[in-house]
């Protein structure tokens, strides 16, 4: 046991830069192993030897695979609000943001596969931060709707569904045109869709 | 063992009245057990109990845990298909069809919440499966798309894509509106969202 020994997440984050690039390492090496393997497969020991670390550094940052899990979790909410809020900086409009959100989304899918994966199974490891992750995107995403339609440039609607339902699609498409598929053709994929949640489907 | 011994899925159903009636109150109990607590932690002594059999009566009609688990997702396609096509079979074209299609499935999220789950833990218990469940509905849905676009009813777009966006919209509302809420508002969720796919953001 060193000085890091409490600095679990709930505690804040390691104080030393070393520190910091020891739990990245860790966290990196759980992304790969459990998304590999699944949260119930993958071991402690599986994760410190893809880390490369001895098997008591893990503790010294997490206390627990659950813990580490979570972590996870919330790495892959804070990536993807900040990736998706990079994407659409450039956006002249709501339309234009779905398309570049959309985009960046699925490439993001296709990066990260693994974490993909692990929030999925956090539905069932931990519903608690499944739900969260879900519910305070979409509540980032209704309150840009609704900017959106107060601005009048899109058709007025219930925000909060509409971020759901279009939450649904960018997770199904990257499940399906991403994951499952060797050669992702993303723009394919996101022309097609800007195309329908814009336009709709009355001829 | 019986004259059941052999009645495994694969080689057919159980050949008597009561051979098929032990059988469906397996897969009600599994449905219910597994439902609650999850592939791994739910036992066959947890649904046969669930089911008031003996343990042994499991193994007349399922070689494992894992088959009555993948028979509950058959059944859960067989049963969201059924349901989709009855509700849609009154429906004047395919606009109207997705209305009726999405407000059929999310009654049926609500009537049947635990094989909305284990559909969806089927991604790591039986990935197979998961997909197979997912590409079959989509499939036909694609099929669905087509003939409306061909007789003029909707917009031109990818019908793939389209199906599997749609499908999307559909299993997220379910969880978000459905299974998170002690009373859904199947009507308004659906309003909502029909209003969005068929008229678009564009304003």
């Amino acid at each position: 046991m060193n000085q890091y020994s409490y600095c679990v997440m709930t505690q804040g984050l390691p104080k030393t830069k070393r520190g910091l690039e020891r739990r990245a390492q860790l966290l990196h090496a759980a992304e790969v192993v459990i998304g590999d393997k699944g949260f119930s497969m993958a071991s402690i020991a599986d994760i410190t030897r893809e880390a490369e670390t001895a098997l008591g550094t893990f503790y010294i940052y997490f206390r627990s695979k659950e813990e580490i899990f979570r972590e996870l979790v919330l790495e892959m909410g804070r990536l993807t609000r900040a990736m998706v809020a990079e994407a659409v900086t450039e956006a002249p409009d709501r339309l234009a943001a779905e398309r570049a959100g959309l985009h960046a989304f699925l490439s993001f899918v296709a990066d990260r596969p693994a974490l993909y994966r692990i929030v999925e199974e956090a539905r069932f490891v931990d519903p608690e931060a499944y739900r969260n992750y879900f519910t305070s995107f979409a509540r980032a995403y209704a309150a840009q709707l609704r900017r959106a339609q107060a601005a009048g440039e899109i058709t007025e609607g219930d925000a909060e569904i509409r971020a759901w339902a279009l939450m649904g699609i960018s997770k199904t498409l990257g499940e399906r045109f991403v994951l499952w598929e060797d050669k992702p053709d993303i723009d394919r994929v996101v022309e097609e869709t800007f195309r329908m949640i814009s336009e709709g489907l009355v001829p």
